[in-house]
């Protein structure tokens, strides 16, 4: 964890130890429907950045402590993560029949099955938090913490706030603020819940605390601004998926509001702010989270 | 709480009880679309017999402790089975237009909402868990057995594995095993969580713990069979929905495979068996309890 290899490829490694796990998360002697056990593990294991687990793993590591008692905590964003691609493909909401060049969930198992996939992966994260009781001893109290956090952040007041106030936007979100709340709570959220987490299980202060939820909130924003124009002037063959979607479905983005060169300043300085909140207090190793925050600011997919 | 008030009072007592902590348990200062916090109320708001965070109050007290250390949790319960009967009824699964004679939650705030709202009070229920340990000091790990165990019970082993289940026996269940199943997991599991949640926040020993889960397994398979004959044989106004519609849905029922008369019986024998764990199991308090067991046997509606 701790060579000096370079970025991508310490990403790379994290994301191959974090969908090894992944793959054995669901207890194969629990007893259920095997329809649903494949839908779950369809799209949990259908790849992606596995950004937000590394930054579990990359905090607990800047606070000193060891990343693989964060790994059940680092699962457990997964699973809310790709509970909510799930459901927000599904034909009522964005109605997507493909994700990462695969069919989506429901083109597969069927709409009725991609809900309950969605609604026990959404459970089972809060079974994976617990675990970190169980493995690695983390003290109840900061399990209890935890599961609050999680519960808020990926919730009404967050992640899911941040879905409904996107839909409810889409006949017009006609202000700057209205979209930076959607971004905060639709993306921010679920990173500052990944960063904390990692840090809580590696016993932080509450200032170390404050300081990865400025850090969480700058990289969550800056990454979504950066989406948004990677969809404007990215490459397709990097991205992977067509470019100019949003303008096709005449969503309104951060370029819209300010133009190119204002966003891409506005990711700069949001990095800048991201990496001064950890400079500042004084963390034993921040160096992948500090690398992090740059290799997401100059990503081209 | 420790009136001799006949058992039908206690449940209207404890119901409105309940009913008043719901209102008011997703935060007023949180910050979250109008819709999203009305689309949860709503459902959250509409009635029904809180006959799973009532058996919570009920088995904290069976065990000497205070039910409203146990407030949390119960409440907990019923936001999951709320989300559970918001995403049931949706046009992909049920597709339901009314509940206890109300419009379901996706015909008045739309699909797209409903799915959310069912998200986030499924997410809420673990945050209001974690209450039980701000409110009245339930340790960190008690409060992390209750979140593995919720999670476990209401999640892709348990509820969810038993919806799951149904909707693929829709196809034809042909042995009375299958349904068992559906029923165990569909219904029995939540209210095994929920009596056996109760008696933690009481500081139940192993051995009581196992005596609630035989109670709350009888009681909730009892409960679900007692549907089954309501359902053939009930009176329509009593029930407040039309009768017959597992006939005309083709469902497959306890009664459908060993008759009404045999199926009343199995209602009796597993309500003994459920009185029997409590009362060999020497609970302090278990009154409550064993008065809820025999007021569920003995319903029409």
């Amino acid at each position: 964890m701790t060579t000096r290899a370079d970025i991508a490829d310490y990403i790379k490694d994290q994301a191959a130890l974090i969908e090894r796990e992944l793959e054995r998360s669901v207890p194969a002697e629990w007893n259920m429907p095997a329809a649903l056990r494949e839908a779950m593990q369809y799209s949990l294991m259908a790849g992606g950045k596995r950004l937000r687990p590394i930054l579990v793993l990359a905090a607990a590591e800047a606070l000193g402590g060891r990343p693989e008692d964060a790994l059940p905590v680092a699962l457990a964003v997964e699973m809310i993560h790709t509970y909510s691609l799930i459901h927000d493909d599904l034909p009522a909401m964005d109605n997507d029949d493909f994700r990462r060049g695969k069919p989506t969930n429901h083109k597969v198992f069927g709409e009725a099955m991609a809900i309950l996939a969605g609604d026990a992966l959404l459970t089972h994260a809060f079974y994976s938090v617990v675990q970190a009781a169980r493995k690695s001893g983390v003290p109840g109290d900061t399990i209890a913490d935890i599961v609050e956090e999680l519960s808020r952040l990926s919730g009404a007041p967050g992640m899911v706030g941040g879905q409904a106030a996107d839909m409810e936007g889409e006949q017009g979100v006609t202000r700057l603020e209205e979209l930076e709340y959607i971004h905060l709570h639709k993306t921010s959220d679920l990173i500052v819940f990944s960063v904390k987490a990692g840090g809580r299980i590696a016993g932080a202060s509450r200032e170390q605390l404050a300081a990865l939820e400025r850090f969480g909130t700058c990289i969550g924003l800056a990454f979504q601004i950066q989406d948004d124009i990677l969809d404007l002037v990215g490459d397709e063959t990097k991205l992977g998926k067509p470019v100019q979607s949003d303008v096709k479905q005449q969503k309104v983005t951060y370029p819209y509001f300010i133009g190119i060169e204002a966003s891409q300043a506005k990711v700069e300085e949001l990095t800048r702010e991201a990496r001064e909140a950890i400079t500042t207090a004084g963390f034993p190793s921040p160096e992948r989270l500090l690398q992090l925050a740059d290799y997401l600011m100059k990503r081209d997919h």
